[in-house]
């Protein structure tokens, strides 16, 4: 009673004998056996599919400092793009009693039964959750996003504006909504310029470097004067096989990016993006998360934020066909 | 004593019912519970400093998927490089009953007893944890590090051999044992040169971009030719501030980095730099942990790993003085 505080007649003498043992001998209130009696801990999960990825270190620095802000505690975990992993983090959460999770999901698995799986599971166990980013289909949940078919537009629109015909888009993952969405974008500024849409000018890539070879090489077969790269990861990767094979960036190539990371800005030549408001997705999703801990009866709210452009040096004005 | 496996003597048609009734209900054992009675969870805490530095991006997903290879799951707490928070995530992750800690400790604040302070509480909690590049004066622990005056000798070394003599350096935090020992380095480089040390050329940062106008001003001053940076990042914000004052790195100032993370390779110039094995570090912090979590008498063990130099395009030779 006295180490918990509570109202007892037992004599303040007494009282500070027994709160100066207690320190003495080091004791702690075993939190886990706390949280089962309290069911709050002040902890916040958070999942994310690739921390070496500046786009969601940033992103997890965001939802740190608005979690901290309100009180909150974050544990992460980094499922290095795994889809398995999304629901061992989250059995892990969900067993460790955190009162809320934010969830972006892994990229690797086409399954949409997978992100049911998962969001069956936290509804099972009627913990909170919002959703950032990568949007889950046909389930209602809380979400962030941005919105990925106009940042996909305004890039293809920028180059379409400076003369490129030939625009080649190296795409994230098709199965993500990000992804699909960022090339219906592209698709919409085309059909806009009355240029038919050519798959031999689309490549799938993984929002991580490593295909940039293969997709560079498609893309010069092709004739292709820009690429829209997906993310600035990406692009960073199209600018070192650039090198390798002597195309100036942006002389024999025009190249935008997406997401404004920091470093677009120092290398060389500094990167035309789409700006994400990460600082704004991360504030946006711990408000909402919040909101839903504190209320059962929170509805799934949906809030959409939006992407702008940030003209740099990658992009050639060139005169159209 | 059907839903935990153990032996008894309910017939097996009994056992399957309890067994289908549970998964109907969605009973999961309370892992709270369980960890209470089991004291191991396999779950491991990382603390890092600042999650939007690669070094530590880097640092911490060579330190899961080593973690993960032995079957223990990671999670993380990003300090933000806020002094405070080492302890409260180290009361966290103790709290949540982690098995075991990796911790790399924040650059803030430069009393020594803060580290005395953190890890007499992991060894009154006997939690084993292991120490990652950050090394603590005068606590016994395990500990991982690279050899940072070694590090700090062979940059500065490399400038001296292309012909540069006033080399000035933009420093990590003197309170830190890397930033001292790099400062060292240094030091030891331009004695053997004959050169007198001169504090005009050194300005101390924190690892991360920010005081570079300050620094460059400093620096150009005292006509300084060369900067070694004691990381990438503050290398990244002298070219930033390089090109904003329109100085031509390395026409007009060579610079070396340190760390070797991913990017050095695309800004422009190439970012001469040292490396450190980030990989092995966190393999190496890893195994060492686990050791010390199966073996209760496991002595302190320290590890030191080496730099080592990798040549791009941002240092110039010129003629010595």
């Amino acid at each position: 009673m006295v180490l918990n505080n509570k109202e007892c007649t037992i004599p303040e003498a007494t009282k500070q004998i027994i709160r100066n043992t207690a320190k003495e001998l080091g004791y702690r209130p075993n939190k886990l056996a706390v949280g089962l009696l309290k069911k709050k801990t002040g902890v916040l999960g958070l999942i994310i599919p690739d921390n070496s990825n500046m786009f969601f270190s940033e992103l997890s620095k965001s939802v740190e400092i608005s979690a901290r802000n309100l009180g909150y505690n974050i544990i992460y975990g980094n499922t290095n793009d795994v889809y398995a992993r999304d629901y061992e983090y989250l059995k892990l959460f969900v067993d460790h009693q955190v009162d809320g999770i934010v969830i972006t999901k892994s990229s690797n698995l086409p399954e949409e039964e997978e992100d049911i799986k998962n969001l069956s599971f936290l509804k099972k166990y009627a913990i909170p959750y919002v959703v950032v980013d990568r949007q889950p289909e046909n389930f209602e949940s809380n979400l962030v996003t941005v919105d990925n078919t106009l940042g996909g537009y305004m890039a293809t629109k920028y180059l379409l504006d400076n003369g490129h015909r030939k625009i080649a888009t190296y795409t994230g993952p098709l199965q993500l909504s990000t992804g699909r969405r960022r090339l219906e974008g592209y698709k919409k500024a085309i059909a806009e310029y009355g240029i038919e849409f050519d798959d031999q000018l689309v490549f799938e890539g993984n929002f991580t470097m490593g295909r940039e070879k293969e997709a560079l090489k498609q893309f010069l077969q092709n004739k292709a004067t820009a690429v829209f790269c997906q993310n600035d990861i990406m692009a960073f990767g199209i600018y070192k096989e650039a090198v390798k094979n002597n195309i100036r960036i942006p002389d024999d190539l025009s190249v935008i990016g997406y997401d404004n990371i920091s470093l677009t800005d120092i290398v060389y030549p500094g990167l035309t993006t789409i700006n994400q408001p990460i600082k704004e997705i991360g504030e946006e999703s711990v408000r909402i998360l919040i909101e839903a801990i504190n209320n059962e009866n929170h509805a799934p709210e949906v809030k959409e934020l939006y992407p702008s452009l940030v003209v740099r040096e990658s992009v050639k004005k060139i005169k159209g066909e």
